[in-house]
């Protein structure tokens, strides 16, 4: 039995109910800024066997919780933990980012692929996932994560990260029937993955699809967003007999708010090229946003900082549905100074947009 | 005196008078993707010695000419030449792209950059651009182009390539005084360079902003739509009686071309990411547009190529105004006949839409 939620102001931003101030966290606000996760990391080796013990992720996952007043916590993992528990060999070339050893690229490679038991193919997963929730103690509510399907195949396909996105372009072009199996199966995969995360303790989940703006409108909706709704709709999304929110985040995907919205999930990331004045014009009566200072700006002076804070406040404007977050993952050359202002801005400046 | 123009759609298209068919060009064009190229490079030496050799420059710029019913010829140049111009030392460095010896970082660095004088510090250009106008004999219009203040600025400031545009981004948000100096130089030295292109032969320019689309909408309006108008207004609209158009182009700009087409430009390139259809319902009463094919569609067989050729010119619609492209250069590692394959099915199915 879990403790009771001491501060829900994130579930209930999301839920559209009234709040006393705007919640806010940070993507990849547990990681290589902070010197303390660089001195456990270092201890730990590399970056996977971090995620695979479940008190080193959860002591991760804490951190940032420690110096700074945060509304939730994100489990700390990698967004490949379902190709690597598909067999493809997920490994960290220094200065490279993730790479597979057995990329996926003709049809028998994707009928071979099996969707991963998530207990007892990830229970490293599940088993950080539980002790996080254990150790938050009730403080914050704990956020459940997944690459989006078409982000998960674009690093199975190309092998690793990609420029030109060039093979796994050619496979959704040259063979979508190929494409759309291996989607389907990793949508599958995320469905039970992200379900399992929530039978395990995750509060909220969202489903970060990091490439899907590389694609037309058409091809977007698609190959992405499609897969997208596909988990949505299987989605447990009530727990603890409350509502377990789910936001999609398409990072340069401003020009298809609506469409996202329309899948049924309960919030949206919004990067920072769309203003979230214009964004909530355009979809805040169905979903909640979360968003969106752009990271460079956490390189500007703490007092620069706090103007940017009070020009996005001022954006969105009064009333509930919006969670603070930066546009995109915190950069791991910011100092730690410049995040603990910006969170300090929202919590000082946002009441007023509360009464 | 140069030859009277044989072929002049790009024009036309770009004026929004009537045309048999939709003009195509292909931005990077004349490059990596062409064996002859390759070859030409491999005897010239690096890359900057071949921009800066007019009879090489014009012979690459032909290359594509030669193999393809082209409706445009584009100089072959590089977007950094100004920068260089000013002092700063460009080269490149193998796989890491473009670098500056001495990229500008504070006040002193901005006030001591002269505005390059095009035909004194820039003559290999305009050289460049005289041989190719009277080689070209008429065949087709010559495009000449230059990177945006903003694009050249990130460059300048970063001293080369960058993920986070820290360091640029930096000196915006914390001092926009210093940056609005640097960015009213390179307005100025773009003006005078593309009046200086068409002075010597260019029949149309386009102004190139790689990286606009990094930015907030309200940082994008003040640090690169700002400069870009400022250009647009400094033009030479007219030459050898005709009108010589204006194309701007941000990449990743798809949600703000109501206000690029504001600027009084006559053209916008559009990429991908954007439905042209709904780029002509939005801005396509006052401005042409460019565009818009994923370049990795040129990874596809021929077949699949000519479909999605299809279906942008189904989403264009019928009638003039549009020039088709690809939403960003074309990728080094493309087939040529792929390339053709994509060329010819303009001219073929694009007839039916000018009727």
């Amino acid at each position: 039995m879990n403790a009771p939620l001491k501060n829900d102001r994130y579930l209930r931003a999301l839920a559209k109910q009234p709040v006393d101030r705007t919640p806010i966290w940070m993507m990849r606000q547990a990681g290589r800024y902070l010197p303390e996760y660089r001195e456990l990391r270092k201890q730990a080796g590399d970056f996977m066997s971090l995620c695979k013990n479940a008190e080193l992720a959860c002591e991760v996952t804490l951190q940032p919780l420690r110096r700074f007043p945060l509304d939730a916590a994100i489990l700390f993992s990698d967004i490949l933990t379902i190709p690597d528990a598909m067999g493809l060999g997920l490994y960290f070339e220094t200065g490279e980012g993730p790479r597979f050893e057995r990329p996926v690229r003709d049809f028998q490679d994707v009928v071979a692929l099996g969707i991963p038991d998530p207990e007892d193919d990830l229970g490293y997963v599940m088993n950080a996932v539980r002790t996080i929730r254990r150790e938050l103690n009730g403080e914050v509510p704990l956020i459940g994560f997944s690459g989006s399907p078409w982000t998960l195949a674009t690093y199975m396909v190309e092998g690793g990260s990609t420029k030109n996105f060039a093979e796994v372009k050619k496979m959704a072009f040259e063979a979508p029937e190929i494409m759309h199996l291996l989607l389907d199966k990793l949508a599958k995969s995320v469905t039970s993955y992200l379900n399992a995360q929530i039978a395990n303790g995750a509060q909220s989940v969202m489903i970060f699809d990091t490439w899907g703006g590389v694609l037309s409108p058409r091809d977007y909706r698609e190959f992405s967003l499609h897969y997208m709704k596909q988990i949505v709709d299987g989605l447990t999304r009530e727990a603890d007999e409350r509502k377990v929110p789910v936001t999609l985040f398409t990072k340069n995907g401003g020009q298809w708010l609506e469409a996202m919205a329309a899948t049924g999930c309960d919030a949206l990331g919004v990067d920072w090229t769309t203003d979230l004045g214009d964004a909530r014009k355009r979809v805040g009566e169905q979903v909640a946003l979360q968003g969106n200072m752009d990271p460079s700006m956490l390189y500007a002076s703490p007092e620069r900082i706090r103007q940017e804070v009070q020009l996005i406040l001022d954006s969105y404007g009064s009333g509930t549905g919006h969670v603070f977050n930066l546009g995109h993952g915190i950069h791991p050359t910011v100092k730690p100074e410049h995040a603990e202002a910006f969170i300090h801005a929202v919590q000082e400046f946002s009441p007023a947009y509360h009464r």
